[in-house]
């Protein structure tokens, strides 16, 4: 493999002017999104989103399948009776409830679930009888509802969430529970990781936290024009829930004790997140495990060449999807390849490979970085493994560049004082108390009665990247 | 390969005595689905049975994505304003519907989707200008509701519908509407095989349509007591609904015209109907292409054998599922190997491995089919290819037996005095005029004004299985 052009990346002009204007642009011209539904806060998953979000989900069940979680599906509809019973819980969400109710029937009271605590801790009762039914994880990808009253936002602040990850976790006490923290963290890592997603772990000052929780750790990221996005939360529960809903084991002395429980969840918007963060003015680049075509291949030929080169072209495509490679050839007839560049580059295949008669000549094809647009020669008897090791370095590359431009948004502060100059300035911080401290100076939310002096062992966590799954 | 005991099948007497007793004892024991959610037609999916339906989901992406078909999501919330343009359409599903509201807030009047015709055509509207656009073939795995006010039954008959596979398809011209129509039987065909569920299709009489169409096809199946089940159903809706929403085309002449549009919708009663269809009093058998453990492994040992049988059992294990088996080692060591059988019979493992080591010496391992319980003792040299042949004639031989006794329970009945005589006889019955007619007598619904006479040529379709994808 050989460098024949150095790398010259889309500008990102356009993403920064603007970039929400930017991103509802990528949603519509990629074919991903659509934000025309005529309901405040739904939208439609269009058929390339869905096979991004596909491959999201496959990763989602990978992780959880593979750490002692099952997976099971709840109903939608919750009791109020149910969801009432936590007194934080209810308060805490009270007010973007939907209801439900059926025309001129009277009886139960029912809500769509904003989060599903309340449908499943009537069932861990259930369940759950004495200390070998423990631990109990399980997780659902389900769609839940929130009425937020602030501006929706597609696929970031929606009032149906239609890819919530959610886990729901028993256990004998506070620290088996705590180490299915650490567990549910380390999981996020590894996903946030695979989509090449930078992150901020920190605890939540108390006014933040889960409506229910003791405490909860969430992962923020910081988007290009210095926003922060929250994109997952973990809780520890306590036994706030289990004495309400009564769930309690048999120890093996004999003598009963309430269970301890987590939840942590995930949703659409790490999509959003990943589709901004590596977007430029052309597009998007998709980590290359999250993509549902990873390698797209352009034939290009003129007059009498077409059939050998077409011929080639699907042969080198069935080498690598024999390898496992994602791949397709976009062997169109009224397109141009340079059209086909373009729609590619748009849509975020990681790899294009142009394969034309002079190429085929010397034994090779032409590869090019999404990323980059950085263009090498790839001999066709080293294809596969060429290929794979480009697909490795987009996603190194990827996942440095995202990490370097969130470290060197981050101010460290010392005190409030030097947090609101940096803030100012329009960068982020790191401070010596709680994390987002930008998003309570920014937003009129009474984040008293708990002073910064006493918060100052729940920094934020730098996390490293772990390796890729 | 060589058989060392015959057939010798579990009994029928519970299911047979009652039916819905059993599926209910059967979806509690195997851990497939929990019943005592407290809310009216909503049930819980346990792992268990989230594993087969996992499988379920993937076998319809698979025949939807090889036949065209784009997955898309559309919101579960619905504006009244659009249900109920299509005066048919709601005038059939408004007594059902479930309305959403926000306490407090007035505006939009919201429903929870029953069926997504109507979500769909405004966004068809924006996404088809001209002749190239069509056909277009969008599909949704997703739940729906309908506020059933007759007695609901686990999986059967349920108020949140939730795995409602929907298409939705719009079309130039009635011609390749209704090649659509055949496409989409020939895909419920395929999947109902691969699920050994025999099945009759058939036109439904004009009050037994769905609300909005011009004609409904659909697949009934009859279980084991004698009822009838719909399990599918494909619509032709004609312009009905692009009319009312004004989803037209520019033809290549320059003038516009309505698409024409079908849909056609399966559910998890498609599980229901598998597992009833393959059950008896010890559990149930799954057609290996839905199994989540398609072989188990039972190792049977005393003492000191336990290091050598249990390394075998994993070595082939290994062997299987590198062919691409599903393969699980039940190593417990806390249950018994007879115990291991009635936990795997109950849960519908089509393949049972014992491996003890009185067969490894020599060099063979005993296969028990879950469906006739026949054993045959399968050399370790020709694993693999005996038990896919063994695998195979399971599948073979479910569908078969099931064929078997849907065709005898059909009668053939020349008038309608004929056929009331065969359904007081406890028979079904094929007839000269629609399907159902067994539903239309049972049911105090007026089926007139449809003369049986003028409808002789919608006779129900004997449909033979077709080879299993």
């Amino acid at each position: 493999m050989e460098l024949i052009r150095g790398p010259r990346p889309h500008p990102k002009e356009k993403l920064s002017r603007n970039l929400m204007e930017w991103f509802h642009w990528l949603l519509r011209e990629a074919e991903i999104y659509d934000i025309r539904y005529p309901v405040k806060g739904a939208f439609v998953w269009m058929p390339y989103g869905m096979k991004i979000r596909r491959r999201i989900e496959a990763l989602l069940r990978e992780l959880h399948d593979s750490t002692g979680h099952q997976e099971v599906l709840f109903p939608v509809f919750i009791p109020y009776e149910f969801f009432s019973k936590e007194s934080q819980h209810i308060r805490g969400f009270e007010s973007e409830v939907f209801w439900v109710s059926k025309g001129g029937e009277g009886g139960e009271r029912l809500i769509l679930r904003p989060t599903s605590e309340t449908a499943i801790m009537p069932m861990f009762k259930l369940w759950i009888h004495d200390y070998k039914d423990l631990p109990l994880a399980v997780y659902q990808i389900v769609s839940v509802f929130r009425a937020e009253t602030k501006m929706t936002n597609p696929m970031i602040r929606v009032r149906e969430i239609s890819m919530f990850k959610e886990a729901h976790t028993a256990h004998a006490d506070r620290e088996d529970a705590e180490r299915q923290v650490r567990l549910a963290v380390d999981i996020y890592k590894k996903f946030f990781d695979a989509l090449c997603i930078p992150y901020l772990i920190s605890r939540r000052p108390e006014w933040d936290k889960f409506a229910g929780a003791v405490y909860t750790i969430a992962f923020d990221t910081v988007l290009p024009d210095g926003r922060t996005l929250q994109i997952g939360t973990v809780h520890y529960l306590g036994t706030n829930f289990s004495k309400v809903f009564e769930v309690a084991y048999l120890k093996p002395d004999g003598s009963h004790e309430y269970v301890h429980t987590t939840s942590y969840g995930i949703s659409e918007r790490s999509i959003a997140a990943m589709l901004i963060t590596h977007g430029d003015d052309a597009g998007t680049t998709l980590p290359p495990k999250t993509a549902p075509i990873q390698v797209v291949v352009v034939p290009i030929y003129y007059g009498e060449e077409k059939a050998e080169v077409l011929s080639a072209a699907e042969s080198v495509a069935r080498e690598l999807s024999a390898a496992g490679i994602r791949t397709y050839v976009d062997s169109r007839e009224d397109k141009t390849p340079g059209w086909k560049f373009y729609y590619w580059e748009l849509k975020g295949a990681p790899l294009r490979l142009e394969i034309g008669r002079r190429d085929l000549e010397k034994g090779a094809v032409a590869a090019v970085r999404r990323d980059t647009l950085a263009k090498y020669s790839v001999p066709i008897k080293e294809l596969v493994d060429s290929v794979k090791s480009l697909l490795e370095e987009v996603e190194a590359d990827l996942r440095k560049s995202a990490w370097e431009r969130l470290r060197s948004s981050v101010v460290q502060a010392a005190t409030l004082e030097e947090a609101k100059k940096a803030l100012e300035a329009g960068g982020w911080w790191r401070c010596l108390g709680a994390a987002r401290i930008s998003a309570a100076l920014r937003r009129p939310r009474p984040w008293a009665p708990t002073p910064w002096g006493s918060r100052s062992t729940r920094r934020p966590t730098w996390a490293a990247p772990t390796s890729a799954i």
